[in-house]
């Protein structure tokens, strides 16, 4: 199978971490984040609920994957690297508390002569847990531990072509769910049938590419939870006379294009005809706002002054970077568009431009997901932007 | 809403959990498990992609939330706790280099007085990043920090009969999907659009109640990926004189029940139905030595010495607890079948018994959760153990 892009690519982004890593005055840096696992050497596998690591030289030789023995074929099918380069760990080393995989790890930086030396770790990804650092650290008592969080993570940040081209057609699945999502949301139906339909598209996906699952599970709020953000689907039927938020997304060699919008049930109230007038002329003035150059922070104004003229405001963020991920969420961790983020916008940034309008005891939802263009700002995303009523 | 077990059975959870503080010395325990904290508190919400965590005290008063603004709302829905004890930190925490929500954490524990003392964390958890506990120690010099990773989840290995019924929920939809997965791997078909068909069924549930999003995706092992137990599905079709393996889960309240079973399309080689054959044999071995009083390594044993005389062996655990999770993982991370393990088995612990054989290029796969009874075991799935043919 192998990985997803072309060697070019992976060697292009091998460059550019290298980079980054001289800046920082690294030796070597350890990634454990799926993600950047992925976008590093391609691998691909639901692995990583166990300790594994990409460990990258700052020297021009091939990085070294280190897992859990069982997933070894996953990386002789997903990945570019040589036999060699694979290497892993016996399986009683998994959940054990007389044995840490990171002290495995620790062994083959020592037989590797990489046990000196200044050693990048991503100090507050999702996978790299206070525990290992410390066993590293036991065990390689010459090495200066250095928190690289994030250094990868920014390196992904302006997408190539080829990555576009993939979240295009994560956004075409998305656009696909969106409509059986809104279809689905009806009087009566329990909310889990509709997650159920939703699903269903999402990896269906289309006709030419199918999808992968996403990193978020959809998000379908009604009722009381449309309220609040991240609450789960329940067995309860959606009712009449009420709003249903649904933040969906596409996801394609777990690449993610994410939209979100709101169906209501019944004739909407006024206060919900105004939230949904004021986020979509947010919307518009906030892309409207984006070119190269532009500072994250101008976004976010440009938003905050439109509704403000509504008499609303939204204390959270209003978007951030988006790409490649797993779960628990498909963010970069980057760039945000808020106040304070001076992060300044390059053509082949992607972000998900989420407009959630948590209210007391009801939400609108509005959301895109865009390119930076040369010029301007390009959702990839095509869809009504609208709220969607069903009486 | 509210929590989804009565009051009386969070109460019992916590003195359980209080008593091995009480063990361990500790003063207070920092739970930021997404899973320990819904075992503790009923919390429940797609937000452990931030940091958030579940402060308890050793002395008897309600534990406190502390995650982010937005979800405080999920906090006042899914849980028994008071408005006192569900704080937050303000959005611009989020992602933000500049500041930690630890910080914030440690602030509130200077507040209520609980900043020393000996303070546990879960040190291992997929959700306890090394930054973290950097943040913490910094922020609180008087507090001695201890690793305290598995604390909750071995209250937990034993279920309560709430959960044991709740987890039988769980099996019903487990066996309805493996029933659509089998029908739904043909050759010609998208995997894609077999996993669509399965990720609906596991949703959907049954009429009776619904499935949530399980910890794991499906796992739709097919052609080449058949040899690698973690693969993602693929957009090929199925194939010809090809194993599938299907490895699925019901997931209801958060709770799991797996199951495994294999398809082939076409007439199975010898080989495979020799597999096929002992496998199922020794499964059977070794749920009959399964009951209270037995230790993990002998099930293990029992197992080993079946296959064996099929000339077979295979060098991973058999199975391990399992129960309430998130993503990445459906386990407890607790008990393990396999040799070493010495836990002792006791009545209501629940374990995914997961044969599965990665042989060189293909696989065969068969398991089933089961319960530990006063005198023996009960499997909660129950489903044909056989290798599906389809010719």
């Amino acid at each position: 199978m192998g990985p997803a892009f072309p060697q070019s690519e992976y060697a292009d982004r091998l460059a550019r971490t290298r980079r980054r890593m001289a800046e920082a005055g690294l030796d070597l840096l350890l990634v454990s984040a799926p993600d950047n696992m992925n976008y590093l050497c391609g691998y691909d596998a639901w692995s990583f609920y166990v300790p594994q690591v990409l460990v990258v030289p700052a020297a021009d030789e091939e990085p070294v994957w280190i897992g859990r023995g069982m997933d070894s074929v996953s990386t002789r099918i997903t990945t570019y690297l040589s036999d060699a380069s694979i290497l892993s760990y016996a399986d009683d080393y998994v959940e054990n508390p007389a044995k840490h995989p990171m002290a495995h790890v620790a062994q083959v930086l020592k037989e590797r002569g990489w046990d000196g030396g200044r050693i990048g770790y991503e100090g507050d990804a999702y996978f790299f847990a206070a525990r290992w650092l410390e066993v590293l650290r036991g065990n390689l008592p010459e090495a200066e531990f250095v928190d690289a969080y994030l250094l990868v993570n920014w390196v992904r940040t302006v997408k190539s072509d080829a990555e576009i081209e993939v979240m295009r057609q994560a956004a075409r699945i998305v656009e696909h769910t969106m409509w059986v999502a809104i279809d689905a949301v009806q009087v009566g139906r329990r909310q889990c049938d509709a997650a159920a339909r939703i699903s269903y598209a999402q990896i269906e996906g289309t006709p030419a590419f199918g999808g992968d699952s996403p990193a978020n599970p959809p998000s379908i709020l009604s009722g009381e939870n449309s309220a609040t953000p991240h609450a789960a689907w329940t067995d309860e039927p959606f009712l009449p006379d009420t709003a249903t938020c649904l933040e969906l997304s596409g996801c394609r060699r777990r690449y993610h294009a994410a939209m979100s919008r709101t169906v209501y049930l019944g004739k909407p109230p006024p206060q919900m005809l105004d939230v949904a007038k004021a986020t979509g002329e947010g919307l518009e003035a906030a892309l409207e706002t984006v070119k190269p150059g532009v500072v994250c922070e101008d976004v976010d104004a440009a938003w905050k002054q439109t509704i403000a003229r509504y008499g609303l405001e939204k204390p959270s963020r209003i978007g951030y970077s988006i790409g490649v991920n797993y779960p628990p969420n498909w963010a970069d961790h980057t760039a945000s568009l808020r106040p304070g983020d001076k992060t300044v916008l390059e053509p082949n940034m992607t972000f998900h431009l989420m407009l959630g309008m948590w209210m007391h005891g009801w939400g609108f939802e509005m959301s895109e997901t865009f390119r930076v263009t040369e010029t301007g700002a390009e959702s990839l995303t095509r869809f009504p932007r609208q709220l969607f009523v069903k009486d």
